[in-house]
């Protein structure tokens, strides 16, 4: 058996997110069905995290074993050939040892979330950006972003059924920028909780907006209360960027 | 009468093209039609320059005339109203006097024209670059590029059905750069021919790949013959920028 670490592209629209379920296509089952269908073996992909219906991935990070043997170059075309005409692409694939998990190794994951901040309507970023029409101050966003970061209960934040053990984590970086008419937020941390960067993202849009000072978020996230903090931003916005080991 | 100038977005795949067709579902006619239902005026929206089918725009500009009286934001939100669900979002209204004329009067048109240039297919990008799987060499693009610039009959370079009267043409800047895996083209002139940038990016894609040199490039100009030329790159990865006046 060889284990192979998969570095993967996709946008999230048509699917139900990264995990298998019953009511509609997702990510890993795609994933999965193109694997059987190149080698004949069923195999279980592990994802590095995993991201919501509408969440679209730039570097989503899986793993899976096979007992078929293939070089990783034909492995990724095959998989490519296979995986069509589903929005996925295997960027890269890579033969690792068995203590590789694409979960449980992981030690930073990395976001991008995009807001399209103008008064038209979208056309070309439908459903890959958060359309805000009001006026977001950037620079504020990001003064206030940084009361988020380090070692926080981020209960606030955490989406109902988060399945996380403790809703303590590290934020390493959450950045506000501005480009043109488009606001970009990364975020980096060793893991995240369910919805936590679309439920910070959106509580930052009440900064950006005026409804909202830094001191606000501060005492929305020192409440621990999910019920304090902004709205949960939509998933158009979201992509997974990378995962590190 | 008031003359309206838009500047308009859209995502080109949709469309035949710019310009009302017989054979489907048009830009034009899509803001004709919108300009109808909010007015009950019959109008002639006229583009700065037909973009072909599956090419972008980020800034399309084109004008009518309306004897309705409108506020410019008004006329803006309730044409995107009426434009939904249509791929097409008019980012900016004008009032302009008479003599103003998106075509006759535009004295610079740019586009930007995005290779993704990686093995892997494209999921995020499908539809909206063009996928070359070899790898290009942008700085031999750029230097090569550079034999283009400046006034020079581009028979080379034009589509059969080209309608200018004249092949000669003075392009302005046409540079060449590469962000990680995507190279950008950025092309300006006071106006192009049928098909002109999207034959200048197909033979310049042979400088990258190393089939051809900078002499080959400019020895396909100085023969004023399309067959001597690199072939027509797809639409995917054309946006219309901007219009200049």
């Amino acid at each position: 058996m060889q284990r192979w670490k998969l570095t993967v592209e996709y946008d999230g629209r048509p699917f139900v997110g990264w995990q298998r379920q019953d009511n509609g296509p997702s990510v890993q089952q795609s994933v999965e069905e193109a694997v059987f269908r190149l080698s004949g073996e069923t195999v279980r992909v592990h994802g590095s995290g995993r991201t919501d219906a509408g969440v679209h991935a730039l570097g989503q990070v899986c793993h899976f074993d096979l007992a078929k043997e293939f070089t990783g170059l034909k492995l990724r075309d095959a998989l490519n050939f296979h995986l069509k005409p589903a929005p996925i692409a295997v960027r890269e694939v890579e033969a690792v040892d068995e203590r590789f998990h694409a979960r449980l190794t992981s030690i930073g994951r990395s976001y991008i979330y995009r807001i399209v901040n103008r008064r038209a309507p979208l056309a070309l970023d439908a459903g890959r950006a958060w359309h805000v029409t009001r006026p977001l101050d950037a620079e504020a966003m990001h003064d206030a972003a940084q009361v988020l970061v380090g070692q926080h209960d981020f209960t606030s934040f955490r989406a109902a059924l988060c399945q996380a053990k403790s809703p303590v984590k590290t934020l390493d970086r959450l950045a506000v920028e501005r480009v043109d008419e488009e606001i970009r937020i990364h975020a980096a941390a060793r893991s995240f909780l369910h919805h936590q960067v679309r439920n910070m993202v959106g509580s930052l849009e009440l900064v950006g907006s005026g409804k909202w000072t830094a001191d606000d978020l501060r005492a929305a996230l020192e409440a621990r209360d999910r019920s304090k903090a902004g709205p949960t931003c939509p998933p158009d916005g979201l992509y997974f960027v990378a995962a590190r080991y």
